[in-house]
C-alpha cells in the first residue's frame, strides 16, 4: 500500500484526497490545511487525518475547537509520497521540506516546470516518471490539450496546433472574482502560456494559444484549429478521439450545445461533486477544411487533473505500467473506456 | 439633399436615423415602427416623422394615443432611398414593396447576400454600389473582419485568416436572452457563417471562423490568426492598422484589458449612446510568430455598421467618391482619422 499525504485541501486537494481513498493500493495518511474553515470541518467529518500547515496554523485550529493530529512535518513522517495542492508558488517553497525528509512529491500546474523537470500527463509520458523523486501534474487546460493533441499526433501527425481558450473566470465558490459583464484578454500580450506549457509535455508540437476570461463558472471552452500531416476525414478523427482514454465525445444532436449542458451531463453521471474527469469534445463540431481539423472541447477545470494525480502517485512509486495504472484509476473513478 | 426613410426603429434603425440627421447632405424623411412602444415615443420626442408599418399597425398607434403621419407606403412616396433596419428576414419581404415603388434600398446583415447581390463595407467596395438599386450592409462581425483583413491584405497580402468570435449573447436591453453561466457554441457545426459572409465582400480571402456566445452585453471579441505573404513585423502591422479608417488601436498599458474598458472608453468619447463606430484592435496584443499575425479586437455590435449605412446611402445615390463619403461620415459622426 502506498501511503499518501495531501498538502492543501482546496479545489484540487479535496478531490485528490477522495480519489486516493477510492484506490485499492493507496492509503490517505492525512490532509494538511492552513486555516480552520468549513473545508477543514469537511475533512474532519470525512474522518480524514487532519494536519495544520505549521505551529502557527495549529494554534488557530485549536482556537476554533479543532484538533489536528499535528503539522505538515508530522504528516510527512507517515507518508511515502506527498501531493502538494497548495496555491501557486507555495509548492515551490514546500519542495525543500519534502526534499529534506527524502519524500517523493507531486506538484500541480501552478508551479513551474523547472521545479521538478517533469511535466506529467498520464497518457503522454507516464514512463518518464520512473525513478524520479518528483513531478508536476500540468494545469487543467494543458492536460486537456495534451490528451487530445497527443492522440491526434499519434493518429495523423500534428503539423500545427492553434487554440483559443475561453476560460471560466471563477470556480463556483469564488464570489469575489469578476468579471460580471466583460470578456477579459488574459493576457493581452500573446501568446498565452498554455502553448508553452503543452510543450513541457509534448516538446515536438508546434502550438500557439490565445486565452480569454468570461463570466462563467462551469468549464473552459477551447476552439481548436489543428493541421495534420496525414490526409484524414471527420469520421476518422472522431473514431480516434473516441478511442482515446479520458476523452468523452458529446453531440449537439443530443442537446449538448454549451458548457452548461456538459456540466448537467456530468451531474447525471453520478460522480462526486458532479466532476467530469474527461475532456468533452463535441463530436459533431469536428470539421476538416483542407488540412485543418476544427473542433470545440470543454474542460472541467476542477476535475480533469484528478486522474493524472492518481496515476502520478503510481508512476513515481513504481510497480505499475502506464496501461495498468490508467485502467485502475479509470475503474475506481468511474471513467468509462472508449 | 438626399431624402432618406428608415424602416425599423430598433437597435440599428434608431442609430441610423440620428446619424442621417447629422449629415449635411441628407434629410430624414421619417421612421417606421410596427409597435407603439417606448421607442416610438422617443421618435416623437425627437420630432421625427413617425410612420406605422401598415394599416393594422396604424390602428394600434391610434389606440395608444400616438398619431403617425401614415404608413410605410406613405413614407416611401417621400423618399429617394429607404434604409431597412427591420428584423432578420423582414427586409426580404419588404424588398418587393420598395421595388414596386422604384425606391433604392439598403438592407442590413440579417438579410441574405442574394437579396441585393452586393454586400457592402465602405472601405472595401464603395464603388461597386454605383448604379445599383440596392445593397446589403453586412453584420457587425463581418464589417469588423472586412475592415481589418482588407487593410492587412493590402499591406502584406493575406494568405489565410482564422478567427474565433466570442459574441456578446444579448444587447443591453434584451432581458429575456441567456445564457447566464455558460459558453454556448453558436453554432456547434463548423465553420460559423462569418467567414462565408466576409467572402461576400472580399471574395478572394481564405477565411474560416468559429463562434461562441458568452454572458456579456458590451461587445464581440475576436481572436485572430492571420498568415500573410509578405514578411513583416509587429510595428508595421500596428502602423498599417493605425492608418486604417474606422480602426482604433487600444493598449493594455493604458488600462484597457477587456471589452468593459473599451466600452468605458467609448462612453468617454462623448458619442451618442456611447457608441463605438470603430473596431478596437489591441495594439499590444499584436504578435507575429513565423508567418502568422495574432491579435485581439473588440466590436461594438450596436454601432459599428452605422458609418457603413451612411456611406451606403451616398454610394447608391451617387455624387461622392469613396474617400469623400468616408471623410464626411467620419467628420459628422466624430470618428477621428489615423
Amino acid at each position: 500500500m502506498i501511503r499518501v499525504g495531501v498538502n492543501g485541501y482546496g479545489v484540487i486537494g479535496r478531490r485528490v484526497a477522495d480519489a486516493i481513498v477510492l484506490q485499492p493500493d493507496m492509503i490517505l495518511a492525512g490532509v494538511v490545511k492552513v486555516k480552520p474553515d468549513y473545508k477543514a470541518r469537511i475533512a474532519v467529518e470525512k474522518k480524514y487525518n487532519l494536519y495544520a500547515s505549521d505551529e502557527e496554523s495549529l494554534k488557530s485550529f485549536h482556537r476554533s475547537g479543532l484538533s489536528p493530529k499535528g503539522t505538515l512535518e508530522d504528516l510527512l513522517k507517515e507518508v511515502d509520497i506527498i501531493v502538494d495542492a497548495c496555491p501557486e508558488g507555495v509548492g515551490a517553497q514546500n519542495s525543500r521540506i519534502y526534499e529534506d525528509l527524502g519524500k517523493k512529491a507531486i506538484f500541480e500546474g501552478g508551479e513551474e516546470h523547472d521545479l521538478t523537470g517533469l511535466s506529467f500527463v498520464s497518457q503522454c509520458n507516464f514512463d518518464d516518471a520512473k525513478g524520479r523523486r518528483s513531478l508536476r501534474v500540468v494545469s487543467c487546460n494543458t492536460t486537456a490539450l495534451c490528451r487530445v493533441i497527443n492522440s491526434l499526433d499519434r493518429a495523423f501527425g500534428v503539423k500545427r496546433a492553434r487554440a483559443v481558450i475561453v476560460r471560466r473566470a471563477a470556480d463556483p465558490d469564488e464570489t469575489s472574482k469578476g468579471p460580471i459583464d466583460a470578456v477579459v484578454l488574459d493576457p493581452v500580450k500573446l501568446p498565452s502560456h498554455h502553448g508553452h506549457d503543452v510543450r513541457t509535455v509534448l516538446p515536438n508540437i508546434d502550438i500557439v494559444t490565445m486565452a480569454l476570461k468570461v463570466p462563467t463558472t462551469h468549464m473552459h471552452l477551447h476552439s481548436l484549429i489543428i493541421s495534420v500531416k496525414e490526409k484524414t476525414n471527420e469520421d476518422k478523427v472522431r473514431d480516434s478521439l473516441k478511442k482515446t482514454t479520458r476523452v468523452l465525445l458529446v453531440d449537439s444532436r443530443e442537446g449538448i450545445k454549451s458548457t452548461a449542458q456538459v456540466a448537467d451531463l456530468a451531474r447525471e453521471l453520478g460522480r462526486p461533486r458532479s466532476d467530469l474527469y474527461e475532456v468533452a469534445v463535441w463530436g459533431d463540431s469536428i470539421k476538416i477544411i483542407d488540412d485543418e481539423i476544427y473542433f470545440y472541447m470543454g474542460v472541467h477545470q476542477e476535475a480533469i487533473v484528478i486522474p493524472e494525480n492518481i496515476d502520478a502517485i503510481r508512476a513515481l512509486t513504481g510497480g505499475y505500467s502506464k496501461e495498468e495504472s490508467i485502467r485502475l484509476t479509470n475503474k475506481m473513478l468511474g471513467i468509462i473506456e472508449g
